[in-house]
């Protein structure tokens, strides 16, 4: 008889799209699944990264087994390098994703002493109380793996990301037979990807976009660029083949994309039979009609090959008329607006821009309903928990898991930081854990509560303005006129006159009795300063600059 | 015969979407088309609206006729409040758009000295050389219309924003008949709205929403919330002869839906036959399935009423589980994460939430490419303008001309600023004029050279540390420690202790040489303490705070 419940704790990518990591324990075992990070959006000013609030795993590291990971991207293994520094367990990962995070962590100097292996399809894992082993999924990444987690209490499935590809590139579709073998096998709890299960139908094959890059390769009587993701090998691959076909050369252009081409060239997951592949300086001496050229940017990184090229700010790659650019990737929710501007700034430069509005050259990597469907049928779990969406996504995965029969209490729909215990007798929601967004910083890592943020919006809204006093050391009376400087406030040619007006508005603020005879009390003096120089300003401009008062004492 | 070309003149709208404005000039007539404002993206950082450059139109002042304006949304009429400061021309625009703006201008105390008229349908204006004459089109607002502009070059025929709905709410279709009869009696020039450019085949009737709506309003076990644009006059009438049909009552939340329903209802356009528009107070003594809310929102912004409903933070109306929320409105290009977000957080307040991605219960305002098709068909212009849109979406709209019949040189692309010539031996290319985009940020006017919102893009990033030195005024020897403060840039808790270590840096960057025998030289000095901070501050923290050094003299 089980005696303990098995406790289900999201740490990330539920209500949200990224930074996905999720908690099991069963008694005195952890395991996680996926450590990854989410890309700021623009309100999470200068922030450079957002990982996941790991302080409950970090508070019983003696508990937690292993982390494992279901593919190489980012959002699923980017946390790794912060996690490790914490939580120094061993990591399991797909042979790829291996490679990947193995870059990743020399990148930051956060490979020594890692325990980190490379696994195989249905090969077992045991951890604490937990035995996992992978099975083969369909993503926009090779080697994309889904968990079969036997616990106490019963089976768990985890698809990871995942969609059901019959005609994928590298001809590794998703194991089907073994989702419906484990469904055999009665499943306690199923976890499974929600990004898409607002869309109706099914995902088109990759062998699709195959087709109509290849036609847009074909066609082309210039240079034919291609950006898409770094990590969409198979992408890369059906690009490749198609430029042999037609007697052209590829070039890669893009840090992240050399770098992961060559290792899945290594690691054999890209073909180059026709050794098509040629460094970017060779293409010079071809004629336009015999380049590709493979790139990044597809979601308008500001510091990516693309956005360079469409700003005409790329030092080795210009757009010339005749150009066929092909823009092989659909914007990730947040992105619609620097993607929109890339491509009007590739049409402006004179090329022939393919898009995903106007041509077939992406397909996404998620399961669309029929596909989620197809999965719950198989599995009939007894219960269920969407992952990875938004909150709409997951509410939308729970009602069709309802529909395919399972029962209305058993489809749990959790938010990160609640703790589920599920046994044979039901479940029920126990509580909840610390979750949220921990910001990347450069060095430092802030979390919610850091005023930092708060204090870069109001900046960011309409600036600065500092009033410095000097303060007798022995009176404590002001000496002089406040000296006020400020920063993104107003113009520069008005901001002298105005702030010279503002040192007056300052001085006139300090109580007249008592400035020349008491002694200043600074944190009265401060908030006073503040109201009226934030009043004066006001009045002037209608804006409302942070104002800080600074006092020199001599 | 003619002696002057006529002058095509984009201020706003070309190559975006927003900020709408055309000047079209012959000899010494200019007439202005709309006078639009964009609203302002995230990294437009604290500006509150963006509006059109018109400096060549007020240079040239004496020579502007007036402003025709299509219909009453704010990206075809919002600048007027600030243009008709500079440029004091009569104003023409359909009797909805007249309201609208009546009361905009009312808000900005703008009103007095401006001459505003209403105009009708089929009524023609002399304006200098040329002669305007409105038609009706359909739009996502009632009373839009297109422009027949004779000129002595030959007949200019302007679409405004329009689509092709033969079912629409208020009965009164685009005037197609119109469009031929222009088009049989020859049109020299066609602009017309590009926004859906890329989009295939026909825009569905607003008739289809209607139906869409009633079935969530009939279908519905309690209250009923339906968010919508304050303009879309036809979605409101939907919504309350569906709730008049199933016995509900219906209030309107959000202070612009409340203005626009009054004065819809004073100048005819929206009908409550039933009596079923209530004040919001009224529906506390309702059961809960008598109750539709009208609200504002439907663009995630950040004060209207949905946004603060779905934040619980509306002092009037609280979402209950068991009401049903209707989002009928599809995301502009920019607001999907904040739409996205606000439909999350009515979930999780238990809502069931319908939205464009799962009901039909939204159509856009703006023709489809068949529909595009139809206009140049009826028209047969021998010049084409594609107006209204991003690069692409002219782009797109430009090849559906010429391959409709237009000569490839005939169809041209504008970029706001651009000059283009037409006459009747051919178009030409002729200059540029200043265009782009001034940012109204409170009282204040930027343009895009100022250096406000490139101080602000940098305090937002990694916040701002102020080093203030203090300096003897007779020997311009420096007295003291500096004193520094930073803002947003490390967490408060950590900021004093670092502060200091950077006021010694700071010293240490003093030549020591000279420091205790020599004045200083600010300028020098204020680039060396930037730089030597910089350095410090980077190797502590890897952010990159903007440095402003203050000198205060004793």
């Amino acid at each position: 008889m089980t005696q303990h419940p098995l406790r289900v704790i999201p740490l990330g990518g539920l209500g949200e799209i990224g930074k996905n990591m999720m908690a099991l324990e069963y008694h005195r075992d952890i395991i996680v699944i996926d450590a990854g990070v989410l890309f700021p959006e623009e309100a999470m000013l200068g922030v450079d990264l957002v990982i996941p609030d790991i302080s409950y795993l970090v508070e019983h590291r003696d508990r937690v087994r292993g982390i494992f990971i279901t593919h190489g991207h980012e959002d699923h293994t980017g946390a790794l390098p912060y996690v490790l520094r914490s939580l120094p367990v061993p990591v399991y990962a797909p042979r790829l994703a291996h490679g990947l995070i193995t870059v990743k962590l020399k990148e930051h100097r956060a490979l020594r002493g890692v325990k980190l292996v490379a696994v195989e399809p249905k090969q077992s894992i045991r951890a604490g109380a937990f035995r996992v082993q992978f099975f083969r999924v369909c993503h926009s990444i090779p080697d994309a793996m889904g968990l079969a987690i036997e616990t106490p209490v019963g089976l768990v499935v985890h698809t990871g990301d995942f969609k059901i590809d019959h005609t994928p590139v590298d001809g590794q579709p998703s194991d089907l037979g073994e989702v419906a073998r484990l469904g055999q096998k009665g499943v306690f709890l199923l976890f499974s990807d929600s990004t898409y299960a607002e869309l109706p139908g099914y995902t088109p094959s990759e062998r699709v976009v195959g087709e109509a890059l290849d036609r847009a390769i074909g066609e082309a009587e210039g240079r034919v660029m291609v950006a898409t993701f770094a990590s969409l090998i198979s992408r890369i691959q059906q690009v490749i083949t198609s430029a042999h076909r037609h007697g052209r050369k590829v070039a890669v252009v893009g840090r992240s994309m050399v770098d992961n081409v060559k290792m899945a060239q290594e690691m054999g997951y890209l073909a180059d039979p026709g050794g098509v592949l040629v460094p970017l300086k060779a293409l010079g001496k071809l004629p336009q009609r015999q380049v590709v050229i493979l790139t990044t940017g597809s979601q308008g990184e500001p510091t990516s090959a693309l956005v360079r090229i469409a700003n005409g700010d790329h030092p080795d790659v210009r757009v010339m008329p005749g150009d066929t650019i092909v823009v092989s990737a659909t914007p990730i929710p947040g992105n619609e607006t620097v993607v929109s501007r890339t491509i009007d700034n590739l049409f402006r430069l004179g090329a022939r821009v393919l898009y995903d509005k106007v041509a077939l050259v992406h397909v996404h990597g998620h399961a669309s309903r029929e596909e989620l469907k197809l999965v719950l049928s198989l599995t009939h779990p007894r219960f269920f928990v969407p992952v990875h969406g938004q909150y709409r996504h997951l509410m939308a995965h729970a009602q069709l898991a309802r529909d395919l029969g399972v029962p209305k209490d058993n489809a749990v729909v959790l938010q990160d930081g609640d703790v589920l215990e599920l046994s044979h007798a039901g479940g029920r929601m126990a509580g909840q854990v610390p979750a949220g967004n921990i910001y990347v910083d450069g060095l430092r890592l802030w979390d919610v509560k850091s005023a930092v943020l708060r204090d870069r919006r109001v900046l960011a809204r309409d600036g600065i303005v500092v009033v410095v006093l000097t303060v007798d050391k022995g009176t404590g009376q002001v000496l002089g006129t406040p000296e006020v400087v400020s920063s993104g406030f107003v113009d520069p040619g008005e901001a002298g006159e105005l702030m010279k007006r503002a040192a007056q508005a300052a001085l006139g603020a300090l109580d007249h009795r008592s400035r020349p005879s008491q002694p200043l009390d600074w944190s009265y003096i401060s908030v006073k300063l503040k109201e009226a120089l934030g009043n004066f300003l006001y009045a002037e401009t209608h804006l409302r600059p942070l104002v800080i008062p600074v006092s020199v004492e001599v």
